[in-house]
């Protein structure tokens, strides 16, 4: 029984409340009904596959991110501001790294911690990118590469969200093409076991409010690929800075920024020590892009149940609700079929992935896939509500500028193409 | 143990045999190979979710119809051709009727069954529809609601193939929209116990060879829709007439024709005692559907596998491989992820199913989205062929022709979408 | 010779100018090169359609539009702001109510007015908007049925920009259905020769910043639609407000918002005389959605020219540009070829409204069609941009989003599909 | 005055008459009611832009077509059968070369011609192909390339359809890079002032019936391309053989085959002077992919046509026609949109060849987007006939498979795409 069901939350009144405009409970979350019927929350009865400690997480995940971060999303997104509260209450319910054994994390299957990803991205992919990087990134480079020593240190004060960790891999010149970053670290001239880190990253989550940021860069001695903990209490004054970027067109409740290294110094204890080359920025990804995965589901499921609510209340010519005409109906059933769709094949791939047999391209297909029909259909919903989109206190538009960027984010669509054209064929197409 | 294993096929040699051209074989089917790499025949390893007898009795299957179905396949659709010694032969083998316990029939699971579905339409649509037919729709009507005396008569023989069975629902006048049929069954004015059916049935695969005909018929008495087993031995000459429809634009393989019934006598024991209304029809619907579901993806995989071989070895501009191309490598990518997705949808609704779990709605989806997502990729995949497609010894033009049929059969795809958008929204949008 | 060339503006060094980044001319719009080799920035020649006249007035137009628009859009965009001086500017060069002959209007032929949509919406949907509300709406509205005396009075300081006009038809539960409008005027009880209107508009462009509204109510007495011109100086305290619609998630530069009536008298001699039912609103909106149908191609074409400049900066992989991938060119194709379709369709509709001869349908089938293809094409194009659409300082993510509201403003796509179906059909099928 | 309208026939009582199912004429082609209306056949009003001749010559052709050749093309396609009297039918209209001025040719614009194409091909794309390779190829190749004795020998017996042209570019190793072609002609070593030619082509329309033969070959001496008249009359036994290429999946109703050349002398004479390398053939290839590009606007149209004609006939659900729901209505929305678009596209670009201002890739533009948006609908529409489509008796399955050659050949889609692209950003990306 992983340690997080006991800090399960109570139930609640109203495990859904959306904004004023519309009212209603759009969808439920909590319930557990069992598979017998047509449930258009869950249409292919995605339930069964659950395990009842994945339901409970689920549930959990689901009541803290409609109670807790729905109603503050809508003004957070206005204004780019990220609470950086919201990890720590993460952590006390026990969602950062879960799928961690050990180190205070929840140690849950693949399928479990996807689960909580799509519950955040429910309301938010920006609340959701602002975790995945905590957990599947900072986290995951630490855990899986880290020194015992650095696990120790960082692990469990992450967890709690007391650290905030970023991830710093993309840099302004080189971003489906990682391998020709520029970043390098070179041995510190004076200050002996010691590197010197230079270079910019851009689009880094978290990098304003990181305390410590993974940091991969290119030694110079060996021309190879490494990872270094950047700490931020450890960086004299002008060697590190983390300007935030502003007026963004997405992804605008978490915040983004650079990591500018000037000779940074960074001890040997920080750098990993046993990976080299783009197999540890890699590891690390594969992780979150499969978070990511079941997550954008979580925003296109929001935006169904937000349009049908939608069409089910507004009437047009003789009183009809929307809901009744044809061409809303084809909207709603493609919709909730590449939603069903998209949720096997992460699950699918969970599972494997817990069994150690998921290959990186079954997650390239899984993330391409569902973040283009996330995108795709949230697209096609939104026209459903017709101008009145045009308001943000009507969700859908915040979920379509938010998945353009899960679309193109930890591997453009396109990129993830020519991945699988690769595997398919044997043959790549990159140049 | 399922009888089925028992007369499992020794290996061959070259389990895949294509046409002269191309000659390579374009895709292994036996191959035990466990789930560990990624593997463009099954990117999200389905196989992991087969037990193995399911992979037995797909493997038997597959083996067949590459060795015994595939050398027949083009000139028989050339020639409009149906071979009846086809049925005996998967009789033989046990694939009729598979998933009907008892009567000689194998017993096997709902994923079973369709995975034999699927190893017929991957050679072509109109052999597994003309399978379809005999299995889900007339051996399945004569399980689900015939009389015991009336199952024990016809299924054992229909399960080897000797009896051929059709499926009399759809009328010229009455294609989406079954319940204004206008068949009718009235008692027959001289011999007591006995009806005499009288109408017309369009679009009936095996009709014209077939030896009995499930025929659905409005009781005049009631109104109500009643369930007929018509044999054509019984038949007095010119009440029955079941004339070939030719020149067909796809499904060239399988036999289509009517069903003419002129004041056609059946008895009453050949009425199905106890189902009335659209519930009988719907339910066989519901099966063969099922099956279509997973089938189609058989079709899709063969275009893929067709299209990566042709694409690796045809060369253009300077010696490259089409595969090299990244338009190339997209259609390939795409398609070979609609068909994981669509193979992972079907096996969930197969588990669901025997554990009657599955609702009509979840069928309409994988029916629906499975046919609209093979035929949208076998067009996209016949592209790479370029004007070589014309020729029908590639087969990609075969698999295209067939495909839009099983869109507009078994509940065109706009119907479906409907009926999904019915269950999502509570309100109907036919009329 | 229209009087809109007399005030055409000095030639000036650098027509266009983007923003810091990216820093390079990503189009000419002045040239006047012959049509004689191919121009990605208008493929199909359409330029060989335009007058003389024509083209200087375009020219004249995107000048002003590229140096006096475009430097201040994204601050505007950013803040919600509408500059009102903007429309005195436009008034200055004589692009308000260009089609117009007479009361200081320019005159020119449709074409001619819908280039001038052109090249604003080319900077920004909202910057076009704002004009085709005083343009076509407000000043068509006044001008096809306002009397002698209205006409007059308003009409040559609405073409000066120094009146700022709106129009009010669609209500909070009547978007696509005007039809069914709720606003009533009735007769003062008191006051003779004055009406009384009541009730509520919404997303009305500029209403916030209007002098003049036009406002259609159905008259109590009759139950028909009749348009009205409110003049705010005219209006008692409290009668009229027009809050603006805050945190739009689409045109942003324009302002938009409400119009509450409450009670508000009206004198006779400002309701439209000779106009009743929804001919008259149709009217106005017919011309103002042809300027869109041209409009949107403005913005299509910044969308390619910008994609198209950062696909020849942007280097990924060996240091090729993304403009030498496959994936990036068929992006860029489709694009032009749907803008050049569009353009000439447009073109070819602007003809026959010169000539008499368009109809309502047509203008319908070219407003449809380019906004869905502008909106779908550049939402394709983002996709070049990779994570950097995420700036604002890119420029498409702004279209994009300002599309989506084209499409759905005048006449949603799905309601213009319906109008041709049913003039395709001769059925309707609203409801 | 063109010689054509002087053998203009005599207007008849039925101008369309489809098969007996559906019996209804779906279309009218003779009308010259003015563009006043909204006419779902012409929706934007392309009459207007058409000169009387142009007018009357679409007349005269597509009544010829509608009378003569709709009759027979049914079993023409069923049986692989191409009737050689076809093309003396149309030389005695004057169809035939009819853009070529002198040589008994009309000398008729460029839309005009393919005013005559469209006609052709609104009854079949096969019975096009034939007249496209006779008129754009082999009579383009020898006006356009031949010395004057050539022109003056075969033109006129073209003209008349007494001699029918082939055309051999492509190759079976070179489709889409005809440039790698294999075939060579090499100095004779006896005969003085002879060339043998050696190679084979493939899919050559009317091959197996052609008189002469336009061959495209590399010339040994000088590995330059070069353009041969090979008169079948001439060529030793053994030299030429043309066989047919049968079991086609598209244009059946056309001939196709192959050219084997074993050495075949052909005279110096019967080379084509002044032009090498791919502008030749590139040349001729442009003035047929012209034709094209209209052409397919009237498969297009004939599909919209049928479709709407069986949407107002076939009722479903409580006696409403087809047409009454809106997921139909859609689809004819959008065909006929797609239909307009491209009809105006193709006018523009025709008037710019007659001006000489048309460059190839404007050419490839129109060619693709309307060969793309041909087939893409024609599949929509097909929908609309369910299973009855399956029925060759509905045409629409014909169109259908017609339509995908067209998007094939004469430069594949993606292939136009990369010269579309290449032309938009100077950056080529075949390889």
């Amino acid at each position: 029984m992983s340690t997080l069901l006991l800090r399960r939350m109570q139930p609640t009144r109203a495990l859904v409340h959306g904004r004023a405009r519309p009212p209603q409970n759009v969808r439920t979350y909590a319930s557990a009904s069992p598979v017998s019927r047509f449930n258009w929350e869950d249409p292919l009865g995605s339930r069964n596959l659950l395990t009842e400690e994945e339901l409970a997480i689920s549930e959990t995940a689901e009541r803290y991110c409609q109670e807790r971060l729905l109603p503050r999303v809508l003004q957070a997104y206005r204004d780019e501001h990220y609470d950086p509260k919201i990890l720590q209450e993460m952590g006390d319910l026990g969602l950062l790294g879960a799928t961690i054994r050990g180190y205070g994390c929840a140690g849950v299957s693949a399928v479990a911690g996807a689960l909580i990803t799509r519950a955040v991205e429910r309301v938010d992919s920006g609340y959701r990118s602002s975790m995945s990087v905590q957990s599947s990134l900072a986290m995951g480079a630490i855990h899986d590469f880290g020194s015992k020593e650095l696990k120790e240190k960082y692990l469990p004060e992450m967890a709690k969200g007391n650290i905030t960790g970023a991830f710093g891999l993309t840099e302004p010149n080189h971003g489906s093409d990682p391998g020709s970053m520029e970043t390098v670290a070179r041995e510190h001239p004076q200050k002996k076991g010691y590197y010197l880190l230079k270079g910019s990253k851009t689009w880094i989550t978290n990098s304003p409010i990181a305390d410590v940021l993974v940091v991969w860069a290119k030694l110079q001695e060996t021309g190879k690929i490494r990872g270094f903990l950047v700490d931020r209490k450890q960086c004299p004054a002008g060697t590190l800075e983390t300007p935030a970027i502003k007026n963004k067109t997405g992804l605008r409740a978490s915040i983004t920024g650079m990591i500018h290294l000037e000779d940074c110094p960074v001890s040997k204890e920080n750098m990993f020590p046993d990976v080299e080359g783009l197999k540890g920025p890699f590891t690390c990804l594969n992780s979150a892009r499969y978070g990511i995965a079941l997550g954008v589901m979580g925003a296109l499921e929001d935006c169904i149940a937000r349009a049908r609510a939608y069409a089910l209340e507004r009437r047009q010519f003789k009183g009809n609700p929307l809901a009744k005409y044809q061409l809303i109906q084809k909207k709603l059933a493609d919709a909730a079929t590449d939603a069903a769709y998209g949720t096997l094949a992460a699950i699918q791939v969970g599972r494997l992935k817990d069994e150690g047999k998921a290959t990186p391209e079954m997650i390239s297909m899984v993330k391409r896939q569902n973040c283009d029909k996330a995108l795709h259909n949230a697209r096609v919903l939104q026209e459903i509500f017709g101008g009145n989109a045009v308001s943000d206190e009507y969700m859908i538009g915040r979920h379509v500028a938010n998945l353009y960027v899960t679309q193109t984010y930890e591997g453009q669509s396109d990129i993830h193409s020519l991945i699988l054209g690769r595997a398919i064929t044997g043959i790549q197409a990159f140049v």
